[in-house]
């Protein structure tokens, strides 16, 4: 009996990576003699509103396959959509079933953090209430590396390397204007719970950088005055002080660091209040209370957006989760996350493994408290060695003029030509 | 008679390939047969105090001159210090020159932006007045592309194609998020007068990227309600909306958009005025008065130091005007600064000529107002043509460890050692 169809989503955040593991899922649906593969836009969202592609049109050769790896952002587009309990919308699940079953759909593939893991768990969940034919299976994604059970995420890697390498190239910028002026240099990155690429700015250290002075993880509370004098003693010894903090820092009574500007009156022109980001009000307290020139600088979307500065590491296991969602599926699996298992530090070596979805969905893994140090204003030797290997290799960009080529939905499809 | 010794500093902000040139004065130095290279310690300002080093003891072979090439910042350290009118700091003039003399320098080399062009003229009067031996000799050097005469400036390419490629990243990224929802972002860039860099952002479109819609330069004054409710008209039409503003963008008074939060009374924790960025203003403008979502994207310091994105063009042409420093000042002249001319468009060719540094000097280039579309809101495409030949090739990091390295005072040197 000929096979059917898969069709593959994205969901929530993107990563640099996150259509490395898209590439992959087509090549093994291919490779499997599955019929089509399509793409359902902006996640589960779209899809019920019937929004999907047939990958093959837009995927035509390996060169595509090439550039899509090399794509940043979700390709499909993404969306951040929670799928009732099964007994409060029974209706939506009757839809969305509707339409796999329309669609011929075997294999059901989903590339998302903990949220989407919830989708694929609400979806076997009802599979196996209906007798549904299809199978669920989950592909981890998240630049936060907060996903249970694996190892780390695909995207992690990536992202912490444009974290650790702009780390080193805005300390190097900062140490360049020391004479006889003291400055402060405070950087924000990502990570609302989880302290994990916050971590990574310590890689930046060796033989030919320092690395950062202090390091902030939201994983332990962040007192500001504590920080301040943290700050006032290293600048006597010092005059280039830099500081790496996640945007997620918050005090012992879990009140954000970037609210507390907002607390005190600081409102926009129309009288709203503005959230401003904690490195900016973290360097106006050390502007105000030491009196020496300071710089915020807030990595924003560019550390998950960053395709042009991609571990290799992260691009091949992307793909390598991306391809064993659908042999999972393809050897009866349902219900479950691919995940990495690392096998071995050094040399590195990782191999993708299944698990239940139901022990990931919704779970969250923060940075250990062993791998914080006892001052809890840096990160340790283990997180480190844990981090290494994951950054390692170039993935380098094909670039057209100049500039990096991407793949993208209008490109090969006779809306674009006409 | 054997050649006396080469003194060179680096001034003001750095750029990617600042040091590129700076090997350039060291390869051409060594290659014309002076005696030692000295690198003065953060510019003139340090060399005052009798800061310099000797650079053969920090370059010891060709990898060392590679990786300085590749090492972001000033590797020498910067400062931003204006020399008195010779009249008005006679004493500093004296206490220079006993320093060139004692070092036995007899080419001083100033790899720098305006004002560092104006350190370079009063030196070379103040030699014509005395009758000093030394030549003196400018580098041309700036992200903003701001410097009179030469076609462009070693620094400003590389920012280019940093700023081009990061918004062609930030727009993927945007475009993911779409379903039934609009988003607005605003991504800050550099440049207080001169919007060189601003305009780059347009080199992200092509087939695979609409760029920007909207670009602001501080060449033309910025009214805020004008551009709310283009942004409201574009929405109309389409989801996903991006804008690229140069952080100098003023009202028709001449007051900055930045200043106007503060105007408004945005204070931090102490009751001190704050400068909130001009992106993270109008994010707020437009989140208030359309009620979409928006995002800020400040490249900040990034876009200076990224050694890890460079243009090929700029990195060889930064290399070749370090060393046609040292060439014009053995052939005989002084007075002079390096300037890229050039020869052909397509195929892109330059070459290295030299001008009369008074005529540089605290002269300020801005973008024409031919090259700035007449509703002054993008850039044409005779700025596009102009701009895209020097974001061309690749200057690849060498890396260790996944990160790029690179050279440091501290590295080779015995403090370092012991």
């Amino acid at each position: 009996m000929p096979k059917g169809n898969v069709l593959v989503g994205q969901s929530g955040g993107p990563t640099a990576v996150i259509n490395s593991s898209l590439a992959g899922v087509f090549r093994t649906a291919m490779e499997r003699g599955y019929g089509k593969v399509y793409g359902m836009r902006y996640g589960i969202q779209g899809f019920m509103d019937e929004q999907y592609v047939d990958l093959s049109t837009h995927i035509k050769n390996e060169l595509d396959l090439e550039l899509l790896k090399r794509t940043p952002s979700a390709f499909l587009g993404t969306c951040r959509y929670k799928l009732p309990e099964i007994h409060e919308g029974k209706e939506i699940y009757e839809r969305i079933f509707e339409l796999l079953d329309k669609l011929d759909i075997e294999v059901f593939i989903y590339i998302g953090g903990n949220d989407s893991m919830d989708t694929i768990r609400k979806l076997y969940d009802y599979s196996l209430l209906t007798g549904a034919k299809q199978k669920f299976v989950g592909c981890p994604k998240t630049i936060d590396n907060d996903l249970a059970i694996t190892d780390h995420t695909p995207g992690f890697g990536s992202a912490a390397k444009y974290i650790a390498t702009s780390t080193k190239e805005v300390i190097c910028d900062a140490l360049g204007f020391s004479y006889k002026k003291k400055n402060v240099t405070i950087i924000e990155i990502m990570g609302r719970n989880a302290g994990w690429l916050t971590g990574a700015s310590a890689l930046s250290a060796g033989e030919d950088c320092d690395g950062p002075d202090l390091i902030y993880l939201p994983e332990l509370p962040f007192d500001v005055e504590a920080f301040t004098n943290r700050v006032r003693g290293l600048l006597e010894d010092k005059d280039v002080v830099v500081v790496a903090v996640s945007e997620g820092i918050h005090d012992a009574n879990g009140k954000y660091i970037c609210e507390m500007t907002a607390g005190s009156e600081t409102k926009d022109a129309f009288g709203h209040i503005q959230m401003t980001g904690t490195a900016a009000y973290l360097a106006s307290v050390i502007h105000n209370e030491l009196g020496c020139k300071t710089r915020s600088v807030e990595l924003s979307t560019l550390q998950r957006a960053a395709a042009h500065l991609t571990s290799r590491v992260d691009v091949d296991e992307a793909f390598a989760v991306g391809g064993a969602t659908v042999k999972a599926a393809d050897e009866g699996d349902s219900g479950v996350m691919v995940v990495i298992e690392r096998l071995s530090d050094d040399p590195y070596q990782s191999t993708t493994g299944i698990h239940d979805v139901h022990r990931i969905a919704n779970g969250e893994k923060v940075v250990p408290r062993e791998w914080i140090n006892a001052g809890g204003d840096y990160v340790t030797k283990d997180f480190l060695d844990y981090m290494r290997p994951l950054v390692q290799g170039q993935y380098n960009p094909m670039t057209v003029n100049g500039l990096p080529r991407h793949l993208n939905l209008k490109m090969n499809n006779s809306e674009w030509i006409k």
